[in-house]
């Protein structure tokens, strides 16, 4: 176990009904709030005027903006601060799923921030100061409520690019499961597969005797795979909702990540996919991951094993760990396929005309090399690629 | 699952070498300090020659107070609240164990009190302002360093008493896994009793559809049992230190409970046991917890079967659930046996000459029940101290 440092302040208020607290708790905070949202399905929910006369209820001031779209872009995110800065907003509420999330952290830095908020995202700065933000989560996918990570996109400059910053992670999120009722099921097995990437991606580590985060993530893990077809059977599951809602924050908190290197050269290839063509994160994850693990899990079969065992239940088969390994591997693409996902390039339309586009924007930040569960190469990139067509 | 707020703000700093960061650390919150600890063993050891050149080195100012025991003592805590009024004290420094934690716990918020700070661990009154408070722990066991729990006793009135206060939570634990290394074994598995007891009081709930965190608990519990005989054959094995010091933080940060209702009966038996003799907290535990099982696995037989069956591998026969059931308390206090506690109440001298008056202590503030699993009256617990003689 490497030495870690570890705080995860935010406050959860999660339950039935819980969103119409919204009011009273964002004035604990603020006072003229940016109400910050995507499109029109909270309006049809009744979700924003819920919203609405909790803070109106609560003589909370607010100004709004809507638009964020998956894959939030940082032309709304100026917006945002630019009617920040002009209505002394002093908290950021986000109303949505984790693109409004980080859509509203970048807001909240950038209004303190005098140069362009694109150099937290590029390296160039760290923030020092952010306006606080609530969230009203309705998408279990991100973890982003709760979590140091946001993703933002230059469209003008083809980039997308995630930053982790401590300061980001919001005051509260209010996670009321039954908002999630009406997530598509499409939409619902995307958010499955991310908040297993969440905990993948924390699994595949170099870092040796890290039983406990270990176990943290296989029981996270577990949760998701046992949930995720119940709700897609039956929308208005509150248990099953509630028990992936609740796995998907706490996977991304970096509890499950403590004192252990994780490896996102999943995620960051993901990236490249949804700004080729947008798909849903969670979809491009379903694709790549297994072709990422079919790729490189002979740095340590045994990690391998314990998954398949484990997570997926595989027979072990003692005298062939590699077999047992494969079959772990091949569980986890067939979970993928059998929640409604892709599992290949192919089925989203990005043949081998884009990997080299793919493969020199991964490489380009990372000093030629990826990964630390295996460094990875563009050559090795290209094999995984190769895999997932 | 049920409705729950959760919050769990202690910074954690874990690692090697990680206790000279101490005086750094304290810095962020106060500067005039009251170094809070037990007996001569951080003395013997050179922790506290090491803590104090960290406070000088980072320019802190403190005043001291040594002499914490086993089950903290309320007198000792009017003491401190004494020098941290007299000298202006703004920041309580706890270096031990679950003890020195919970005393510094109580003169934080004593200290800015008009009454008596007994108010606080008899339902009087609950603090509304504290001193912060932060923790270098020396002993894994308590989970008081990150935990809203504090216990004190009253050894005057001959009372022992919990309290629970989010505003007691530290606002750092420093947790050097090699200061655990010159625990005696004794000690080490009291302290792993102590933390098993966290997650199965939590695990053995009423309350349905709690998957993820019945899962948490699970990890926690297999973590701590597969590490304790580990550093019990090894004391400087630094993996298996490092894994049951954090084990033992988050089991009690309260994560694992969070939307159910745990059973916190063994606990509370267990405290008047160490208030008869002072029998270790663990070694209590080792005692109750099986018999309280063996008395009320029959109000849910499924979920001793889940717990048999995923805590302790045992062989589920599908035909015959109690039969699994018995089989997983079975080993519950075979193991406690293994690692050298004590497992009834013969071998720390209590005998049934003692049942009334724990019987009476227990049920005189809890209206004639206690516990949730089951409710437990007078004529309950006297079956379990029956069990456990």
């Amino acid at each position: 176990m490497q030495n870690f440092r570890f705080c995860s302040p935010t406050e959860i208020i999660f339950g039935k009904d819980t969103h119409t607290t919204v009011g009273k708790e964002t004035k604990k905070y603020g006072s003229k709030v940016l109400l910050h949202y995507g499109g029109g399905h909270i309006k049809r929910s009744g979700l924003y005027e819920q919203v609405v006369s909790s803070l109106t209820d609560a003589g909370v001031d607010f100004v709004e903006l809507g638009g964020v779209k998956p894959n939030p872009r940082l032309d709304l995110v100026h917006r945002g601060i630019a009617i920040a800065r002009d209505n002394g907003v002093d908290f950021v509420l986000a109303v949505g799923g984790g693109s409004v999330i980080d859509s509203s952290k970048a807001i909240a830095t950038g209004a303190l921030y005098d140069g362009n908020v694109w150099d937290f995202y590029c390296g160039k700065a760290a923030p020092e100061a952010t306006l606080p933000v609530g969230v009203v989560l309705t998408i279990p996918a991100a973890g982003s409520e709760a979590s140091k990570s946001s993703v933002l996109t230059d469209v003008e400059g083809g980039d997308k690019r995630p930053a982790n910053f401590e300061i980001q992670r919001p005051k509260f999120a209010i996670m009321n499961p039954e908002l999630t009722f009406s997530l598509p099921p499409y939409q619902t097995a995307c958010g499955a597969a991310d908040i297993m990437a969440h905990a993948i991606e924390r699994y595949f580590t170099p870092t040796k005797d890290v039983e406990f985060t270990d176990r943290l993530c296989e029981a996270g893990l577990l949760t998701v795979i046992g949930n995720a077809p119940k709700v897609l059977a039956q929308p208005d599951d509150y248990a099953a909702r509630a028990e992936i809602m609740w796995a998907g924050t706490v996977i991304h908190t970096d509890l499950f990540s403590t004192g252990r290197v994780g490896d996102w050269a999943s995620h960051r290839i993901e990236h490249e996919l949804s700004s080729i063509n947008d798909v849903a994160h969670g979809a491009g994850l379903a694709i790549i991951l297994p072709a990422w693990m079919q790729y490189v899990y002979k740095q340590d079969v045994d990690r391998f094993v314990q998954y398949a065992v484990r997570v997926w239940n595989a027979p072990q088969d003692f005298f062939d760990p590699e077999k047992t390994a494969l079959e772990g591997i091949a569980r986890t693409k067939a979970y993928f396929k059998s929640i409604g996902l892709p599992v290949s390039l192919a089925e989203i339309g990005i043949g081998e005309q884009h990997f080299e586009r793919i493969i020199g924007n991964c490489t380009k930040d990372a000093e030629g090399k990826m990964g630390s569960f295996m460094r990875l190469g563009d050559d090795d990139m290209r094999a995984i690629l190769e895999i997932a067509k």
